[in-house]
């Protein structure tokens, strides 16, 4: 199929910082290529990708210090996908919402992957607007505050399979952390879940600015007072393999409606299993006593560190390998644009430039 | 002609508080009705027209305190306008950029109004990507940081001519200052140009909540310094006139590239003459030593004051007639709109739902 992948321009495709969704285009987009389908990646100059790229800035938003508004960059995104859109397949968006007003004229070949939390005030009148427009998922709990719309699907993200090689040893057995530093990832859980159970803990994380309050009142009195926890600051993609295959397990004590939580599945990866607080996508991504524990308060997480002998660190891995994976989320992407209605699957139509449509028409 | 108007959804239309695009977009609104034309108006649901309204709001957003991001609510007033935009002889949008990559189908029938200043970094990039949008500037002097765009017209703002009505009599003899208290409008020049003619200074204006600390550190102490200095807070729309047409000339003394200046007309149209200095769209709108004077520094500025007696207030007032009404508004962007490329001048064609265009094509 002749597929366009739509990202944001905030990161890079794959981002060099932190992009949760930029990552996902990259291994879905790698993924179809692979596949031998024909892709066009929109995105930012700086992005590396075997598809064609279509370069809508020089470089990714997030990175150039001169850019003040996001979005005049974003309409010169849209606006390179609607000069082209008469030529694919299947037009997949990756922007939450900035599209959808545009897409009337193709909308029987476009879907929307949401990527971000949609319980935020200004969002229910907004989908009311676009009843038609079909929504994947990422999580069937993501769909929860969300009034009546046109969902394809839920489809779950994917990693390359060989981007975190398994650890089968047992490792150098520390509970771990890995995300951002903020109220709703619940660092301070993790700290009292690994004092209680007399285990280390490592905390990779960043902090934002937004949480650098935070950290100092709330955290890093915590790290001080506890001699068994480490923060080891941010660790960028390739550290992570070592960071979460040597632990015992990931600990991941949510208190927010996570949409997805890539690590849990990076994790998995890795043959490390999860102790997740049921949360968000958490029941969704974690099969309980297979995969990792899931479980609902400071007390019941202990007791699952105590038990983790129980899991197979090969399970874990084959729990990501069944589900997880980056060829099993490009699979299903284009098993869900062979079935969009206004899919094509066969050579696009003779081009036609503006104005010529009645000389060329076919009457009915 | 039937006409879309398109207003951003920040205020209503008029707004009830500070809006000058959306009182704009009511002057031309009201006028456009009045000489018969047939105008539909989008906009937030508390607006007060004449013309048929589509809401797309209960209430403006900037009232609204739920409302954290306004995005969303243009796209859903963009999918309104775009569900109809068939129906219209011309599409009129005053909303900056958000719609550009949208309006393909109907460039020929769209034009936009630029209300704010263009010298911003992330616009250039932008506009290079949209060089046949007919655009409209609101002086030639706003043009000035524009890459090569199609610019249809400059067409300079104008107000109903029983808006404010002209004060013939001396007045109360001082001078007025009347906007925002910030370092771009230069109030500081403003006193100290009073206090060396020796005549009383009002000052009529709001403080934004980003501009306090200057206010507090730079103006206050100002206005206490000089006994014939008053500050009066900020005026509604109705004390306009009184305070406008009390005064011996309004005091202008700018130092950003002002891409219109609606408080000069407002002078204007109370036969109150400007002193203003000479940046942004000034020198197109007011006539030296006829509506006003034009200056470079306070030394000028103070002269002028001296001289103010060489003015006459009906020329003023004439030159608002002239130049700065509605109706010369209205009329000049209806012979805009009749120029543009793809306007219809007659009954609509057909409406076709989607999917039946080739039943219904006339073959050429």
């Amino acid at each position: 199929m002749k597929i366009a992948q739509i990202a944001p321009l905030a990161e890079s495709v794959p981002p060099k910082l932190y992009g949760g969704t930029e990552r996902i285009v990259s291994y879905l987009t790698e993924e179809l290529v692979r596949q031998g389908h024909d892709v066009t990646l929109f995105a930012s100059g700086d992005s590396l990708t075997a598809a064609e790229l279509v370069p809508i800035t020089p470089m990714a938003l997030r990175l150039n210090g001169k850019v003040v508004d996001p979005i005049p960059y974003h309409m010169m995104l849209l606006e390179a996908v609607m000069r082209r859109a008469d030529t694919f397949d299947a037009l997949h968006f990756h922007i939450d919402i900035l599209h959808m007003p545009m897409v009337r004229d193709c909308l029987e070949r476009t879907v929307t992957t949401l990527h971000g939390r949609l319980d935020l005030p200004d969002l229910p009148a907004f989908y009311r607007t676009f009843p038609h427009h079909p929504l994947v998922s990422i999580s069937d709990h993501q769909r929860l505050p969300m009034p009546p719309v046109n969902w394809a699907r839920t489809i779950h993200h994917g990693l390359p399979a060989d981007l975190l090689p398994p650890s089968w040893g047992p490792g150098e057995g520390y509970l771990a952390f890995l995300g951002r530093i903020s109220p709703e990832k619940r660092p301070d859980r993790a700290i009292r879940i690994a004092a209680r159970s007399g285990l280390p803990l490592r905390i990779a994380a960043k902090i934002d600015n937004v949480d650098r309050a935070y950290w100092e009142k709330e955290i890093a009195p915590l790290v001080e007072r506890y001699p068994n926890v480490r923060f080891i600051g941010e660790i960028n993609e390739r550290q992570k393999a070592q960071f979460l295959g040597q632990a015992r397990a990931l600990v991941f004590p949510i208190d927010w409606p996570e949409p997805f939580g890539l690590v849990m599945i990076e994790a998995m990866a890795c043959a490390t299993p999860v102790i997740a607080f049921r949360c968000g996508s958490v029941p969704e991504i974690i099969e309980h006593g297979v995969s990792g524990f899931i479980v609902e308060s400071e007390d019941e997480a202990v007791a699952a560190v105590a038990r983790l002998d129980d899991l197979d660190r090969r399970r874990v891995r084959a729990a990501f390998d069944a589900r997880f994976t980056a060829q099993r989320m490009a699979s299903d992407y284009i098993s869900l644009y062979r079935g969009l209605p206004g899919a094509r699957m066969e050579t696009p139509p003779l081009w036609r430039p503006r104005g010529e449509e009645a000389g060329l028409q076919i009457v009915a």
